[in-house]
């Protein structure tokens, strides 16, 4: 009889576990389907124009269950930018293999910025949470944060040389302004320019970022 | 008895005439408080935040008023881009003086970048409501014409040499990006970078745009 209660309470314990297991895949499901929303709604509205009702609704939750996984709108948003952050459309890892360095990664760069702005490309979901929420000083220091922990510190790393972190600052204005000006904008001066033109253009600006002060 | 027929003729000539300036008059300063009213409404709220109604109330007049003297929101706002070009912050007559070329013209832009988006510096009215406007599509149209007619134009002409649109369009795109990281998003890399460094760096990156194609 020893092992049967042991068994018994091997069999609970095992019951328990799945029953965990369970309840922790359907949280983690659920708090994937709010990310999700809360994405696609940020990218349309910007910070300011969306509430924390309209996220839950299109995930199909309620508000309250919203604001118990992610603590608050501010943390919600924190954690979408982030999000945005893990497969970048431009500073992707094969855009930053590497292999690639000096001129090669300038061009790479430079390459990626170009066939993501192309008029029919769409525009990146990050950039338009970013373009829609600038404007608002707590998102935009939440965009502070991440673009220091994510953007610049990859890039800085792989920029040898002195002022890694400013240089790598200097890249991402460029590369905020172009998406900026060439699609949301849409000025023809760059929307309607030679693509290998513009390549060439920001192959040679990037590398000044990119190798100079290694050289000096 | 002629004579006094005359200047009784004249005297109304003259009266109408009076009337119509003064009524001339008031139109301008009509005008002119619903520019001034929009443009800070826009600022602060961008193209899709502000109704017609609002920036009237605060300019102390009806929105059928503001609706006749301009015509429809986007031509009002269309006039308030426009205003923000008449005397530019970054670009000014002053940075772009003819006797400026080459590298001293690229220095003299980097300067005036560096200065007015000094962290301590009011964010620029133009830049704020090019970013709170640019994720509209009708906004960004707007922006993309005037930026056309009046930015790109004038320093395009500065740019002797192939391609001196598409530089300009470059030349603007980094100005742009450098204005929305150090000064809305307020990254430490560049917000907390040395000035002197930073003009260096923009010379430089400037410089490719305003010399390169001249010297091929």
């Amino acid at each position: 009889m020893y092992t049967g209660v042991n068994m018994k309470v091997e069999r609970r314990i095992g019951a328990k576990a799945i029953a965990t297991t369970a309840r922790r895949r359907d949280a983690a499901e659920t708090k994937k389907a709010i990310l999700l929303s809360a994405r696609a709604a940020f990218a349309r509205s910007g910070y300011d124009g969306v509430g924390l009702r309209e996220i839950a609704q299109a995930a199909g939750v309620t508000a309250i269950l919203v604001n118990r996984y992610f603590g608050s709108k501010d943390q919600l948003f924190s954690e979408v930018v982030a999000s945005t952050m893990v497969n970048p459309g431009i500073l992707s890892s094969e855009t930053l293999a590497p292999g690639r360095k000096g001129a090669d990664l300038s061009r790479e760069i430079a390459n990626a910025l170009v066939a993501k702005t192309a008029p029919e490309a769409a525009q990146l979901d990050g950039f338009l949470i970013l373009l829609r929420s600038a404007s608002n000083e707590r998102a935009a220091s939440i965009w502070k944060e991440n673009i220091e922990r994510h953007y610049e510190k990859s890039l800085a790393a792989r920029l040898p040389g002195r002022h890694a972190k400013g240089r790598a600052g200097l890249i991402l204005a460029l590369i905020a302004g172009f998406q900026i000006m060439r699609q949301a904008v849409g000025t023809p001066s760059l929307s309607e320019a030679n693509p290998k033109w513009l390549i060439q253009e920001l192959t040679a600006l990037l590398n000044i970022l990119v190798e100079r002060e290694r050289l000096e």
